[in-house]
């Protein structure tokens, strides 16, 4: 008998579907870019669509599935299925029933999850979390999320554990994309580094960060942008690049000095592009504000790739 | 059948004993101020006293207890009973067998732990957090201490977990006692504090705070003596006081954004102090840096008083 699950990673911009088995195998995958007009309707659409194209793939019908996971953005309730003020995606602001909506238009249950944390279980249990029986995962993208595993399960708090791009970094700091000052995200977040970018470049700061941007069709600087601008030896990518990593060292710093987990998995867009070739320089911004600096936590990099979290997505169905 | 425990309190400035049954309820207390000169041994000398002076008050002889905990400064190891690098206490650099010292003076088993934590431990079990399955507890002394409750048992990560006093609020802040830029502790801690007074007092700046101490005998800036430079609207104190209230509500800020407790419970030797007089305060601070802002933590004081670092020392007897 079949045991394959769907997931489905909702992106601001790319839906990410794939078929996974019990032991996180993928049989089939498909990706759709975020509708970027219309409303939650249209977006849960192209869910649909992606997961029946992967599952197409796996050869499978959807309603033959054990289930479909989906890693959300906004505020993602497990038990109602109910996703809220989902803000990167189109018309948003309120609530939609994304789980009963997908759940009818597949024919097979479907559980809802907060995106970064159905990732950072998915490396828990599959990927570069499993030796470990406590970790932090840095989710390093638009934002800066985070996920906690403790005693090898996933702590979430009251609801909202991990929130760790908004630890202070700099009391008084930078505005941050939530409103307050100071926080890791408003130095690390590739939002808030692009609106850096930009102020500077308006006060006469030579880049080439924006002309890479229109070369390449993108809407914004996106990961890919970032690495070619530090490619060319731009000075306010690298500037701002190691600014990031600074922050992420001292908020990642902070969180340790809290949790003291054996393990700090670094993931997300900017995560997956940067964190292979800045991890000396992040461990080293890390060790200055690390109290236990003599028993340093190691530093892992996310093992899942482009698909971890859909792959994590599917852990959601039991 | 008597089943009484003792409980000890190692303090920089004193050794705080107690005889406690079951439930917490104190039947017999002694203090000595901690030996000042000589080395771990007469430390444990004045521990010994101290602890055969509350038996005595309880009716008991120390090896009739079910055994007797300590809460210890420096790196204190609870499986050996060794602690290492208690530098508040004199000729203490190395490691001492403090436990099998007592032991052998006491006729009774003894159990070591960390001050802060047992501390947290009572304030949880019989004090301001017993309502909580997850508290942070924040002890504000010479230092800023932490202890951490999850799912209504002490986390300790690898063994150094709440260590919230070195949460960063400030990147390339002040220095800290630890030797690390812009810790909360740099800012809040009560040594560091006073030696930013006696900084900025040498620099010309007009402050009542150390004649205040002399005037009462003191060798240091004492939590008292805060209170009565502040009573006297010293302008120092008050802003010094101000800005560690500051600190301490970004740090604990952070520490909520991570862990999403229910409440936030604090304690130590400033904490009993200024927490009433100053806990709107805090508030403030915390909620200016709180992701979940619409819900957050309960504030607490510690419930225990004095006694609570011996009393949460006599729960480590099983």
């Amino acid at each position: 008998m079949v045991d394959l699950r769907g997931g489905i990673d909702l992106g601001g911009t790319k839906i990410q579907t794939a078929i996974v088995d019990r032991d996180g195998t993928v049989s089939g995958e498909a990706r759709r870019p975020t509708p970027t007009s219309g409303g939650p309707a249209d977006v849960a659409g192209a869910m649909e669509e992606a997961l029946r194209e992967a599952a197409a793939a796996a050869a499978i019908e959807p309603k033959d599935l054990a289930g479909v996971g989906v890693g959300s953005p906004g505020d993602a309730n497990g038990e109602t299925g109910l996703v809220s003020s989902a803000r990167n995606l189109p018309g948003w602001e309120g609530s939609f029933p994304l789980g009963e909506t997908l759940a009818e238009a597949l024919g097979t249950p479907v559980r809802i999850g907060n995106d970064v944390q159905v990732a950072v279980e998915g490396e828990h249990r599959l990927g570069a979390g499993r030796p470990y029986g406590s970790f932090l995962g840095v989710w390093w993208g638009t934002g800066v999320g985070g996920g906690i595993v403790l005693d090898g399960r996933p702590w979430l708090g009251r609801g909202a554990a991990a929130e760790i791009g908004h630890i202070v970094v700099e009391r008084d700091g930078a505005i941050c994309p939530c409103g307050r000052r100071g926080c890791m995200e408003a130095y690390a977040g590739r939002a808030a580094m692009e609106a850096e970018a930009r102020r500077r470049h308006g006060g006469g700061e030579k880049t080439d960060l924006f002309k890479l941007m229109e070369k390449h069709g993108k809407p914004r600087l996106t990961s890919g942008i970032w690495a070619r601008a530090l490619d060319h030896g731009d000075d306010l990518a690298t500037q701002l690049i190691e600014r990031a990593i600074g922050a992420l060292g001292t908020g990642v710093a902070s969180a340790c000095n809290v949790l003291d987990v054996e393990a700090v998995v670094i993931g997300g867009g900017l995560g997956d592009r940067f964190g292979k070739s800045h991890i000396d320089a992040l461990r080293e911004e890390l060790l200055k504000h690390l109290f236990s600096d003599a028993d340093p936590p190691r530093i892992e990099l996310a093992a899942l790739g482009d698909l971890g979290g859909a792959i994590g997505a599917s852990l959601l169905v039991e």
